[in-house]
Formats: C-alpha cells, structure tokens, sequence
C-alpha cells in the first residue's frame, strides 16, 4: 500500500499496517518526515508529487492512499488504470475543493451554511451587495483549495472587508468561496469510515475546541444532546455516501442555534480521531487501512467512558526537542498516551499530542492532567487550557 | 537504541518506539525478518551475532537491548564501555542459564523445583541413584542454554530415561540440568519490568496454556486465588530484583499442590505478555522501551475486566499466508485484535496471535472467539482448543 505524503497520519497508520502485516511504503518530501523517518520503504518527492513521481509509487504498490491534500486528484487519476487509488480520485476532488464539497453537501441535503462563489468575472462590490445573504455582519471567505488549519481561511467583519478579502482570495485562487458567519455553540465531528463494498462505521462524536484556527484539544464523549450526537452520526454517514469515500472521512461541524451545520470535510484520517488509538476497539488509523485495503472494517465501539486528547503545538521556534521534557512529564503520569511526530518544532506547528482516557475519572479531571503534560512538554498554551 | 533480533518481539516494539519517537535499529538475520521488513533502519548479523556485528550496532547506539537468547551475554559485554546493554549482561548472564537462574533464585529464597545439575565428570548413574530427589518417578531435564518453546527440554518418565537424558544433553551441551517432575495443576506468569532507577510495575498475573511445550493461550485474569495471585506478583517483584532486571522480565511459575515453584525467567518481552498491547494502560513493549531508554516506567493497570491471547501456530509447512483468510475471518469478528508477524508459515512456528478483551463477555465466550479467529486462519488446535 503506498501512501501519499508521509506526516503524522502515515506515521501513526503505520502500527496498524504492522499488525495486520500491510506493507507500506510512504512518499514525503524528505528521508526525515514524521513516517519516511519510521518507515522501511519510503520514498521522497515534491511536497505535491508530480505525476512520474505518483507513478514511481504506483509502480511498486497494489493500492494507494493519501494522507494530506496537496496532491492532485487529477495527477492520481491518472495512475487509476495501473493502481487502486482509494478515496477515489473523484472522491478526493469532491472533498478537497471547498465549492465542489458545499455542492455536494447541498445536492445531499445535508445543512451547511449559506454560501456562494466569487470567480474573477465577477464584479465584486456590486456581487457583494447583492449576495444570497447579508454580508454587512461579516462573512468566511475561503480559497476553495489547499487551505487547513486555518490557512486560506479569512474571517471579514464588516461589508467591506469582505469585499477586500473575496478580491484578495479571487485574485491568488482564481475564485473564493464565501460562507455567512454562524455563531458557533460549539464544534464536533464525527470521524466515519466507508469500505469497498459501501458498508459505513461511525465513531462517536467528539468536541472539538479550536484556538486560532486550530484544534487544540478533543473530548470524548462530546457532551451534546443525545438527539444531535445522533444527527451529527447521520449527517455524517450521509456524507460519506454522497462523496463515495473510501476509508475515513471526518466530518467537522459546527452547533449553531442548537442545530448542526457541516463546516469541513476530510477524506483521510484526522485530528479530531486521534483519541480514537487509546479510547476505541480499532483506531481511526487501522479502520482507514482496514478500508483501502479491502478488508473488512473494524468495531468502532468506544472502549473507555471519557477521553481527552490536546495537541502538542510548538510554541516557539527554537528547535528545542519535547524528548528533552519527556521523562519529567511521564513521571508525573503514568497513564499518559504520548505521541511524539520526530518533527523539528516551530511556532504553530503540530508536533504531537497527549491522550488520556478513564472510565471514573471526570472530564475536568482528565482534561487538567493532559493539558498540564503537554504544558510540560513546551506546548502551546490557549485561554481554554484549564490551569 | 539498538535490538538484538529482528523477531515478532522487536516488530511489536516497533509501534511502541514510534508514540516515544525513540529511533529503533534492530538486528536481525535476514532483511525480511519480522522487524527488519518494517524498520526504516535494520542491520543483518548472524543468527548469533559475531562481536564485530555487535560493534557495527553499538557504533550507531547509545544503548542496546535484546529480543532473543541467542547472542552472547560475554560479546555483549565486550561493548560496555561504549555503549549501555540493557539489561545488563550480567542479567542476561543469569536468566539465559538454566542453572544460573536456578541458583540466583535458591540464593533469594524463591521457590522451585529440586535441581540439581550433572557435568561431564559425573558418574550419571551414581550421582542418579544419590540425586537429591527421587528421579524413579521422572524428572525433567534440560539443557542449561539456549532452550524455549520446549527445546532443549526433555521429560524422562523413569530412572532409566533420566539417566540417558542426562547423558544426552550432558554430551551436547557440557552440563544438564536435572529439575524434579512436578505435578502442576495450572501454569502462569507475572511481566514484571524494573527501571533503570530500580523502579519496579507488576502486571497482574496471566494463565498461561502450554502443549508439547509451546503456549496456546494466555487468559486474563488468572482465574487463581487471590491470595495465591498476591504471592505470585510478590515473587516476580523478588526476582526481578534478584537479577537487577532493566526492562521486562517474564517469570513463569507452575502452580503445584496450592503453592507457586518458579519455572522460567526471561529477561525481554514474552508471549505471555502480548495481551498487555490491547488490555493494559501500558503495553510490555512500551514499558520495555521505556525502561531500556531510561524512561519512567507507564501504568500497568488493566483497562479492561477479562482478556484472552491465542498464538496463531502453523499447522502445516506449506507457505501458506494468513493474509488469505483474514477478509472472512475480520468480518466474522469485528472486535478481534489481530497480529500477524510476516513470518512463512511452517509447523510449530508461531506466525501471529489474537487477542479479544471484554468488560462485558464472559471468560469461555471470548475464549471460543479467540479459538474460532485462529482457526479461521489456519492456526494449529489443541485438546484445550474450545469448539
């Protein structure tokens, strides 16, 4: 199974391809990327390979996967004649092009917000005045490709802002996305998997609370309403169906009035699942390989009461390396999940995360200890950490 | 940090290394040995590695450890100035020499059977007929090193039969250790892992299910008396310390009329404790690591109530795959923790286990499940096998 990108995500599918003996190979963009570092077979190209760089991969591979959004489902499309390319490259398309997501979210039904596209034919100020909904409170404009983590993301205030921004993201993209501004009460997601033969797996919702476009930290359970965990499940399965995913698609969304609202979707394994290695009968990570593989797919049954993750997020540039704080932090407790990505640390970057689970213990509880361990290992602190 | 060997044991450290970002080298005797196939970094050695191949790792390391009881304790030595061996050859030393091992636990007070060993210059026919203990009823004979998965073992049924063992292995090996016959009435282990600070973390004991000297299954919990349990974790604690273990020690002990007799030590992780990976806060192989880098030690409490491991033996020589069944014997099972080691399969060879755990199923359910998995995937059945 070749991979595509060689992050995080790779890195941590790679214990569950070592137990179900899967072998893997990864193409990042350097021998020292988070899973080009681990694994045995990894191979090294473009940050966005290039076509005969995907065909190296395809050449040695039965099926081939992605874990990041740079690359172009075109460019894989164009191997799906040699090699399976699970999510489908149509899949892929549909997923990591903001305007064709929200089209086909609204042709599924599924709520979202209002929205509309701004392409370079448009007259921006005279579009703007008469948009489907009121931009004078502010609205989200979004490049339709290549944005995550907040990048390619601009939150305008006011009319006019929003006009800047639609002309600025319109100029770079070549069209811009712009969503009306909801008032979150709070943003889930629920991480669902879909194997070959369309048979569909949802884990629980999860909370997920974001700091400067971020995701900081993940509880499990969400805490919401039963009725709208079980809306967010639906939505969630709904959408996996719609977009013919192959593997784990996330689904973020946000609680807006007390009804859900699909902001992103994710066709690989995400953030808001890493909880899932600790807290559930199969991972995210095994479930997504179960998946590309063909295989069938495994319990998504939660095995613990409550689960914590927060991530560990650089809070400096120096290259100051978390092993250094490592045997203090496991000292102080001993049931911590500590995944480290071997990434040098930067500013904003992700560079691990912490995971607690308990089935007695309280969420506020669990939330302190996790957040005091990646307090210990140097990272980023946000005005939601519980001191 | 180095391995010596590149068996299942080192493989299933792997996941473990990964999480801490502790970089793993293992050493193996062929580049598709269980850990070498998924290690971005693998040496190939002899199958007991020469000390320039022990050099060649140690050049590369700043401590070593070791997956096997092949190489040397005196080669490894040889390395001390440079590098640290943990566990330290002096452990290794004890624990991989039958006789050894027997008198480092006489001299802690810890229980055991008779012994008694026979050299070359013993009159084995007189020193059987003055032997501390009556060997007319049988007595086990071993060789002092190199012996596991019942080789170099031999059960002799009379005194006769003894005495030509004792020859046997006598002439092969230079010395034979001759262990009274006990009549056990259940056999199991305690993973016991010491820090290298002296600090110690017991498992909660494990019933272990051996035929014709391989183990079959492993159940958690023991099933045994609570007061017999306490007893068993104490003396893991006292051996563990009587060998100055850093990392995992195994000890196996038979039960034998209502009281515990120390059978084996092994001074790495063990088969008896691959159920920690699923069932426990901290696997063995995690807390190896941990303890081997000079890490605290992670919490060994159980995260579940009941736990069942089943060995995947081959059955047959061909080269059958048990990827070819694992489709039909994943979606049989949704739950199952399935582990396959990227081993050919031939008879007697251990290429994978099962594990299922519970908080809710009973004991002879899961055990029925487990057996089912492992015979879906073409693994040997024993007379305990349940249908």
């Amino acid at each position: 199974m070749g991979v595509v990108g060689a992050g995080q995500l790779a890195r941590m599918m790679y214990p569950a391809a070592i137990a179900l003996d899967l072998e893997l190979v990864v193409m990042g963009s350097t021998p020292d990327d988070p899973a080009a570092s681990i694994a045995a077979h990894a191979l090294t190209a473009a940050p966005t390979p290039s076509v005969d760089e995907l065909e190296h991969l395809a050449a040695i591979c039965d099926v081939i996967t992605v874990e990041h959004e740079l690359v172009e489902p075109a460019d894989l499309a164009a191997l799906a004649d040699r090699v399976e390319i699970r999510p489908t490259p149509a899949t892929l398309a549909t997923v990591t092009d903001k305007v064709a997501m929200r089209t086909a979210m609204a042709a599924a039904g599924l709520p979202g917000p209002r929205w509309t596209v701004v392409e370079p034919t448009t007259n921006i100020v005279t579009f703007a005045d008469a948009a489907v909904f009121d931009t004078t409170a502010g609205a989200v404009i979004k490049a339709p490709r290549g944005g995550y983590d907040g990048r390619g993301v601009i939150l305008a205030a006011d009319h006019d802002a929003v006009v800047r921004a639609a002309e600025d993201i319109t100029a770079r993209c070549g069209r811009a996305l712009i969503e009306e501004r909801l008032e979150l009460e709070a943003e889930i997601a629920v991480i669902v998997v879909r194997g070959v033969d369309g048979e569909i797996r949802t884990y629980p919702p999860v909370l997920t609370v974001q700091a400067e476009g971020q995701c900081r930290e993940v509880r499990y359970p969400s805490g919401l309403d039963p009725a709208l965990e079980r809306d967010a499940v639906e939505i969630a399965r709904a959408a996996a169906s719609a977009v013919a995913a192959i593997g784990v698609l996330a689904v973020e969304m946000f609680v807006v009035d007390g009804s859900l609202s699909v902001n992103e979707l994710a066709a690989r394994p995400h953030n808001s699942g890493h909880l899932t290695i600790e807290a559930f009968s199969t991972s995210q990570f095994a479930n997504h390989l179960r998946a590309v593989a063909g295989l069938p797919l495994g319990s998504t049954a939660a095995i613990t009461e409550r689960a914590v993750m927060v991530n560990l997020i650089g809070a400096a540039d120096d290259a100051y390396d978390p092993r250094v704080a490592l045997p203090a932090v496991l000292a102080d407790d001993r049931e911590l999940a500590v995944h480290l990505y071997h990434k040098q640390v930067r500013r904003d970057r992700k560079v691990g995360h912490v995971t607690l689970c308990s089935s007695s213990e309280s969420m506020e509880s669990l939330r302190r200890r996790t957040w005091a361990a990646v307090m210990g290992l140097g990272g980023q602190v946000v005005p939601e950490s519980p001191r």
